[in-house]
């Protein structure tokens, strides 16, 4: 499975015409073009082998607002070195294989960028090994990892979300998942944490981390207001919605996951979020198979192996109309810009009307009685 | 658009191999595999041009719980008679198709049927007209049509979910879009309201009807626990919760949508639930292009017209871990069946473990602060 590219390349190779473009339109929504970029960005990423590709999503002209057009890259990467070099040869490695992506954002104008969940590492979670991948946490405020990015961000003017593991030295020492918010001046303006935290697979984060006590923070940077759900949290949609409801028009969902345990669901999440909540949503999954020094099990019956299985990258986004990019591929190490206008959020909140129609209050007084340990669930008889 | 008759049909044809079963995996996930019916059912399927197809879902037996098989059937049809007929006569014209539809049914062993949305009439909320469309109201509980459909209930031991336009006469005759629950015994064992109202495109229902007041209720029925989320309530991910948490193992979306407005959406919010909230769902779409006698406009800058636009079928089923049946054809009249363990629904909540995750209480508290006219949103300033 792992050799499957792209769905897009067979569906493009094998149909045509009008039969290719029905498939599309029910498959991918109102059509994206293409975006094209300087030969300098496109001959830096063939060197540096990135896959990059880029969209834009149409959007109506408004008559009291200019259109607020935003650029946005989303970045999927293997690990550069194996996994049994040393923790700071191992990052660094990604660091600088990073700030090379992050030069071909800026040659193609981008404005946000977002990487995958714990990008500087490998997700070592499926180990239950506290050392050394604890070693790969830093601070979120002045880490060098954050020190790193805040000279890009400041450089290209650039917004930059970086999820990693956070090591909190003012709260004990605990560790957290979370996501760091750079501004465009390259100043720290915040961060979001992981709200929920998967049991399931080899996902063994609730050995490491515990859920985010920060709530559902939205950033209202130069380039709009985002937020960042990470990872497992896309599959609950109460927590998108609560991104939604503080005022969210572009919403982050860095990630880590393969291809056994979710592939078929990737595609449906992501973008049914940004479908009920009116914004832009991002897929970004990790790319690459990692193997690890010493074998673990996984709970399946199956012998003990050293390997997380394949993250098949496959990131993509979703406009607030359900119209939707095609993905990156399964593969390799990918940049995916789109283009896209914040305006279409409340064009469309105007023409579904689901923000007027949610009966909010309703389901705050369901879920608060569903919570209770003496709920008693509206059955009726039916035989 | 009206000619494309299904998307499977595309793929079956243009794709083989190796390529067509990765492709498969990543769009419909783990494989169903086909159900055979009885030489007696197909030819009478064949004679009444009833689109008959079934599907298996897969599931793990257990040490401790027989499997719990249900046949599901899903009905999508067109309207018979055109609409300048009676309203009697465009009624019975359906009621007596659907007799015949559900005699395959029968013999299909189906256990559990349902209906689209407003099944007995055309979706003539178009129009804007209260006559003479408000004449197809009925009582659930003792209407012409939850009469007829009684006796087929008891002959076939059937349960039949039946979505009518409701004329309420003991709440001073108003209208509500409601779907009837008859149980395998023939009784009527209750009704559940649609409990969110479009106001979109062509859907002037909030001329018509207004929300439920009945909450989320969850039929426990001889064959499983279901409940019905009717339309536009699929656009609301904490209504389909609403029913989880209640206990639902089957949800039911009877709809009536067209082409223009959310062929992209349709794949993707009822699987989206199923996915969320561990149950089984059912999308089910009208089929047909309808015309009415009058002519009315759309709100949408074109000129006034007399039909709704092609309502797509395309009925299809999800199981709780995001496996989705191939959908019916977007353009005859079909009837989809479905076998399934309701097992699977708590093999997935062990498994993914969104209920354990899944925060409800500070969920109730967040909804119910943001349903308030003072509500600040927790907004970052990140300029």
């Amino acid at each position: 499975m792992e050799q499957f590219v792209r769905i897009e390349d067979v569906l493009e190779q094998k149909l045509q015409g009008q039969e290719l473009a029905e498939v599309k339109r029910i498959l991918y929504g109102p059509e994206t073009s293409s975006l094209e970029f300087s030969c300098d960005a496109s001959s830096l990423a063939n060197e540096k082998k990135v896959e990059l590709r880029g969209y834009k999503f149409p959007c109506s002209e408004e008559q009291t607002r200019i259109p607020r057009l935003v650029r946005v890259g989303v970045i999927q990467n293997c690990i550069v070195r194996p996994t049994t070099d040393s923790v700071l040869e191992q990052k660094n490695a990604i660091l600088q294989r990073m700030g090379d992506i992050l030069e071909i954002a800026a040659k193609c104008g981008t404005n946000i960028v977002c990487f995958q969940e714990a990008w500087n590492m490998p997700f070592a979670f499926c180990t239950r090994e506290k050392q050394p991948w604890s070693e790969f946490a830093e601070s979120a405020e002045n880490g060098p990892t954050t020190k790193f990015l805040q000279e890009f961000a400041l450089k290209y003017n650039m917004v930059i979300i970086s999820p990693i593991l956070e090591r909190d030295e003012t709260h004990g020492d605990v560790l957290w998942n979370t996501a760091v918010v750079i501004n465009h001046n390259g100043i720290v303006v915040g961060k979001s944490r992981k709200n929920h935290i998967p049991r399931v697979g080899d996902f063994n984060e609730s050995t490491y981390y515990m859920e985010s006590t920060l709530g559902h923070p939205v950033f209202d940077t130069k380039y709009g207001k985002l937020a960042i759900n990470i990872c497992y949290g896309r599959h609950h949609p109460q927590n998108w919605m609560m991104y939604g409801l503080n005022g969210a028009e572009m919403v982050f969902n860095p990630s880590a996951t393969v291809g056994g345990l979710s592939e078929h669901l990737w595609s449906i999440e992501a973008r049914c979020a940004a479908i009920a909540n009116n914004y832009y949503t991002f897929a970004i999954n990790r790319v690459g198979t990692e193997s690890f020094p010493n074998e673990f099990t996984s709970a399946d019956g199956k012998p003990a192996h050293k390997d997380f299985g394949h993250f098949y990258g496959t990131s993509y986004a979703t406009a607030p109309n359900g119209s939707r990019t095609p993905g990156l591929s399964r593969t390799n190490d990918g940049l995916l810009i789109t283009e896209l206008d914040l305006n279409l959020c409340r064009q469309v909140k105007d023409h579904w009307g689901y923000r007027m129609t949610q009966r909010l209050e309703l389901y705050g007084e369901r879920f608060t009685e569903a919570a209770k340990p003496d709920f008693k669930p509206q059955i009726i008889n039916g035989n």
